[in-house]
């Protein structure tokens, strides 16, 4: 018997940040048909609370060093403000959304970062995904929105990127669900160049893909989320769409699949 | 056949401002047997964050008055920082616990209130349970931990008072379960003499309460308290239950038992 087929949808600051844009992405969502899950990170929104108390933001290559008072913050921000307003927003359009961080429903289980050059602090790295907890609740017909927060099972929340906690999710439900990913971020999907936001790729297989890293074609940026990419379809995801929310859309085929 | 049990514990800002009760309380109610939820308020942690961040507290006759600003900081604080953290607390010691907001899975639906000779901004009042969606989440082994906020069914959160969530999340969930309420708060109970913590009153039931109210016996503040308590039971929840939280453990009878 075929999969049943679930979408695993993971947007990102610049969604989250601008009322419009949320809005908009939230009324696409709740069209697409299926089971789904919502991913959602929380953007420059912590920052901007941890300044306000007075909390200074450190970042080292582009991630963010999180100690004790900061971890406050992001639960707050992400697990709070961000997640029970979409949650409220998506109930308003008859989606039975269900607010989630790893911890809740013992989802998503991570460790502490080990300290090596850089102590991260209160980041975790997801070590497992309670794939069944999660079918549970979209069993029982509700829509998990998981924001970028996870546990260690010892009563510490941990700080956990929200593209992992994408795939790494949809890695976890891929053993019952025939499982996509959408990554809505601000580009079209990967470009062929850079400076022209119309030169989609629409299609990346493996083979093409080494062929791309050759020709040197793939943005420096775009390389940790390609690898990501392929290591959740190696791991049983079925197939992993890039692009903006229109994607979500049928009028918009102008994105980026990755398959194996 | 009779009904399921079902406790409902609600702890007060006493027990989660003070980290070693809020560790004990865990401890307690991890070992209470049967089905049973949660429901906790943010006390005064809220008004630390919201005067980090520049915003004035406002309270009218003990309540606060929610503008928009201080939703934000009851969704960061109640929401996120206080309710993951037990989540998560409790998953260490094995329970399975789901953090949730009223709009989370659409469990608590309530209107803003009327404003009449005084505006609270957005405040909710509750006005429908939704016991089948929280009955599915502890079905499939799951422990509510609901805080203080429910939503309006078209994407706004509310701030709405955790005693009234109690009573009516026991009055919904007692058409499925035998349900008793457990009031957690600072006195061992309701007491003779306000001046003598050991003067509990061990049982009251509606005779007693008029007798106690014409003697003039119970104290001002408790009376809004207790008048909640009888409409709660009126409505079909089985007994209520008064006192410090190691009334949860067996070794303890010095509470305050309410039944009709």
């Amino acid at each position: 018997m075929p999969k049943e087929k679930l979408a695993i949808v993971k947007i990102g600051g610049n969604i989250i940040e601008d009322d419009s844009l949320l809005k908009s992405f939230l009324h696409i969502f709740s069209g697409l048909e299926g089971k789904k899950i919502l991913v959602h990170g929380g953007g420059k929104r912590a920052t901007s609370v941890a300044s306000k108390l007075g909390i200074e933001s450190k970042m080292v290559n582009g991630r963010r060093i999180t100690d004790a008072e900061t971890l406050e913050v992001i639960t707050m921000v992400y697990g709070g403000l961000v997640n029970k307003n979409i949650v409220a927003k998506l109930q308003a359009l008859n989606i039975d959304a269900i607010g989630l961080t790893g911890a809740d429903a013992n989802t998503i289980y991570s460790e502490k970062r080990p300290v090596k050059d850089i102590d991260y602090g209160f980041v975790g790295d997801v070590k497992k995904v309670n794939h069944q907890s999660v079918d549970k609740l979209i069993q029982a017909g509700f829509t998990p929105v998981f924001c970028a927060i996870t546990h260690d099972g010892h009563g510490q929340l941990l700080n956990t990127n929200a593209d992992t906690i994408t795939s790494q999710l949809a890695v976890g439900m891929s053993r019952i669900y025939e499982t996509t990913i959408y990554y809505c971020f601000e580009l079209n999907g990967v470009l062929k160049d850079i400076n022209d936001k119309d030169s989609v790729i629409k299609h990346i297989n493996s083979a093409s893909y080494s062929t791309l890293l050759k020709e040197g074609i793939i943005a420096e940026g775009m390389l940790p989320k390609l690898e990501n990419c392929f290591d959740a379809l190696k791991n049983g995801v079925e197939t992993i769409n890039l692009g903006n929310t229109s994607m979500l859309t049928k009028e918009n085929d102008n994105f980026t699949r990755i398959t194996l």
